[in-house]
């Protein structure tokens, strides 16, 4: 409940956007939600943590996971799609935990945080922490291994989100919280599961060439021109590739929300390009960043 | 079967990417499919009609609407998911015409379009023809307008798609096929269900700031600066905007494969910002394109 949360009280989320404020009813066409037919403080009031990821069955599989862990599963409890109006993204809830799905690249997931940044405004949330739990290609690590993101780095490693408004060229800062960075990196210490890192995170608009790949229907390029782009971004600090972490930090960072990025390395790109390990060591190595967001969840939770 | 279609036989599906020559085995990790554990000539040899769109329940909706239009339905007939491995997306298929859904933004389509367009190559697919059937926001036009593509541009209303490859930038041309475009046109002439336009159709990368809305988290301009940059490209010839045409346009031209852009549109952006229509009327709304496309396969394969 709220009362367990009163240190947070004067943390709300906020808007960054001064025409909200004259609109009768908002639609989040995306989720299918609307302040006209849902009761946004009643429904969403108590969320303290937002989880977010690509795949919507993992983002299911998260919510029943946290729900154990935190104590708050009744046995044949189903977590019900709270976007089930529309298949563009999934949504789960559990006690203070938000789960909700965001697709693949950075307009998929800004659409999303758009809507969801403005349902925490609505629902009058305060001390929210969010934090993206994914995947990504590693940089000189094991498969396997957990990236806690330092900075999110666009494809020439600067820590900036370049956007187009109107037609022209914005940029905005992709800076992460550095506590809540330490806070993650302590859990991951604790638990002492899997190879976990502090290190940069590049986020690119595109999978294959983007990346340096070899392998999509295009590329343009020579294997060497790919090693040496890779190496250079592995000299810049650059730990692993994914496709939102950059719009992810800015528009949290501009809207109040302390936040995260948590992703497993699936492969090392300095070794190849294809994901190619069994279904099943997949799956277990998906299953990483949720663990450790879990026990992060669960420590602060006692703490409280 | 193949024979009907003899006369497009010389015109196969191309890649742009000499390194794939070396690789013994393909793995399509966002399909869950492999050229090692899947006999791609034999599931998908006889593909001459892909059809592409967001969502995964519409992109399942079309090819049930398909199956009865061409007569190949069968009382009680499901048609499974095709990358039933994975939520990264969805693909279903009945006889000539392939239904596969990419989901929202650049990146999230361009990752489909480099693993659809090295599945039609390695099932030795020839004479296809691909339509992106979607949704958009209107410029000018009554809502439930059906816009064909002229020309996919950029938020600076160019004919361009530009990426960033090995961190460089990389101009590529959005052409799309002319003679594809009148047939389309044509076809929904013959239908006269719905108004339709060919027109110019931009693509941006954001939902909100980047198509000029008011109601999104953020938004840094007022109401006067996104009126100007919405009729600016309404003199520039667009009359619609959504958020995959580019690279489809300039994917599909690399590769070889006709291409068109068929979007209904479910709001006149020049009135508004929110997509507020019930339910039921985006739903019809939704089916347009379908319809059309529907009518231009039947037509085509009874042409040949």
């Amino acid at each position: 409940t709220l009362s367990t949360f009163l240190f947070w009280d004067s943390d709300f989320v906020r808007l960054s956007n001064p025409h909200l404020a004259t609109m009768k009813e908002d639609v989040l066409y995306h989720f299918s939600l609307s302040t006209g037919t849902h009761d946004f403080p009643a429904m969403f009031g108590d969320v303290k943590f937002v989880c977010v990821g690509g795949s919507p069955s993992r983002m299911k599989a998260f919510i029943q996971y946290v729900a154990v862990e935190l104590g708050l599963d009744v046995p044949g409890a189903d977590y019900p799609n709270i976007c089930v109006g529309t298949d563009r993204y999934a949504m789960f809830k559990v006690g203070p935990v938000l789960s909700v799905s965001h697709g693949m690249g950075i307009p998929s997931i800004a659409i999303m945080l758009h809507e969801l940044i403005k349902l925490l405004y609505h629902a009058r949330c305060s001390g929210v922490t969010i934090i993206r739990i994914g995947t990504s290609g590693g940089i000189g690590l094991e498969p396997g291994s957990v990236v806690i993101t330092r900075q999110a780095v666009d494809p020439c490693f600067k820590p900036e989100f370049e956007q187009v408004v109107l037609g022209k060229r914005v940029v905005r800062s992709t800076h992460l919280d550095e506590p809540l960075m330490e806070e993650l990196a302590q859990c991951s210490a604790d638990l002492g599961e899997f190879p976990t890192v502090v290190g940069n995170t590049m986020c690119t608009l595109d999978f294959y060439e983007g990346q340096g790949r070899l392998d999509g229907a295009l590329c343009s390029y020579a294997e060497k021109d790919k090693r040496e782009y890779l190496n250079a971004a592995h000299a810049a600090g650059v730990r692993n590739i994914e496709m939102e972490s950059s719009v992810f930090a800015a528009m949290c960072n501009a809207c109040g929300l302390r936040a995260a990025v948590v992703c497993v390395t699936l492969l090392n790109r300095l070794e190849g390009d294809q994901i190619s390990s069994p279904h099943e060591v997949l799956v277990e190595y998906q299953q990483r960043p949720q663990r450790l967001v879990g026990h992060f969840i669960k420590k602060r939770l006692s703490a409280a």
